[in-house]
């Protein structure tokens, strides 16, 4: 069976409990809180060297590293990763903008606003974040405007990379009313069979919701 | 044939002349310089609505964005992609750990060194990333005292992935010398046969070298 290492709370972490959701995985979750640097330790970093979270344990002792990685290789045969060459280059396309161009701006807005509560001496790097996830934003409406998800008609798992920290956007400041091609394709998301919330995931696997 | 919208003085763009050149794949490489802004045009935005290179065209005209994208495309069915889907997790897990962890220290630094002069107001930038690039190389230096290449013993896209910042790190600031399995790995892929340094890839597509 699957272990996987994570906190729900981490859009990062959040993607992996999703796609198992849709795929009805049975797994264990183990719970590193994030706050607490628990992945500060000498027996985490022989899973992950880079130290964080999530990890995906096999049955055999091998790990994986990386939200996205982790993605891929749970889809594999799956709807969820399409089998042409072009599609599922993609597929990363969009995985590797969102580590890219989305995360490290969306996610770290809401990080310093949400978990450290905006304090004075991130506040000119919180409000510098704010031009960079707009354009990213920007990015997916383009495409939201031109299909249904982001690679085409298929839900993928670039959706449920690309999902995770943009639906709870507006916790790192960012106003989605500006863009109603993304509205929809959240609520589409979210109506598909098997989805689970980021606040029923952290309950299911016994955290606090956020 | 496939068209390449780059400037091999970007190493997300010098991973795909050195892949295509490994493979012998023909192609035609469109000249866009990073830093005159030329992919800021309603054409360009329409290969890439996030306005970066490389992009990679396709015969019947569509197109893949993010390096590293389409590396796992123009790599599908060659042995610089593993079949195996634990390997071809593996490798992605570096590929998102380069586009994360690795080049938003490394390759900025270097960009604000060799590109910008390193001028003072951007200097504090500079010094702020070097922990950040410092810790990444101790990352790759863990797994390449481990295994020949990072995901085991066969080289693939994982490496040109991180090849192409790697190997110049010094310019922006990076001593290699504390990093001696690097500096192997750095050698070995050198060696490989079809190599082509970025210096040589810069005069094979007509651009200034660096």
């Amino acid at each position: 069976m699957y272990k996987v290492y994570g906190d729900i709370q981490s859009g990062n972490c959040y993607k992996i409990k999703l796609l198992m959701n849709l795929l009805n995985l049975s797994h264990t979750w183990v719970h590193l809180e994030l706050l607490k640097s628990a992945t500060r330790t000498e027996a985490f970093k022989l899973m992950n060297s880079n130290m964080k979270i999530p990890v995906l344990e096999l049955d055999d002792k091998r790990f994986i590293a990386e939200s996205n990685a982790i993605l891929n290789f749970l889809s594999a045969g799956t709807a969820y990763l399409p089998e042409d060459n072009y599609q599922r280059a993609l597929v990363l396309q969009w995985q590797f903008f969102e580590q890219y161009s989305h995360e490290p701006y969306i996610a770290t807005a809401r990080f310093i606003n949400k978990y450290l509560g905006l304090p004075d001496d991130r506040k000119a790097e919180y409000l510098g974040k704010q031009e960079g996830g707009h354009k990213a934003l920007a990015v997916m409406e383009t495409q939201l405007n031109k299909s249904e998800f982001l690679t085409g008609t298929n839900f993928t798992i670039a959706d449920i990379s690309l999902y995770a920290y943009t639906h709870m956007a507006h916790e790192g400041g960012f106003d989605l009313a500006k863009y109603p091609a993304i509205q929809r394709w959240i609520s589409h998301v979210a109506q598909t069979p098997g989805f689970i919330s980021m606040d029923e995931a952290a309950k299911q696997v016994g955290e606090n919701g956020g």
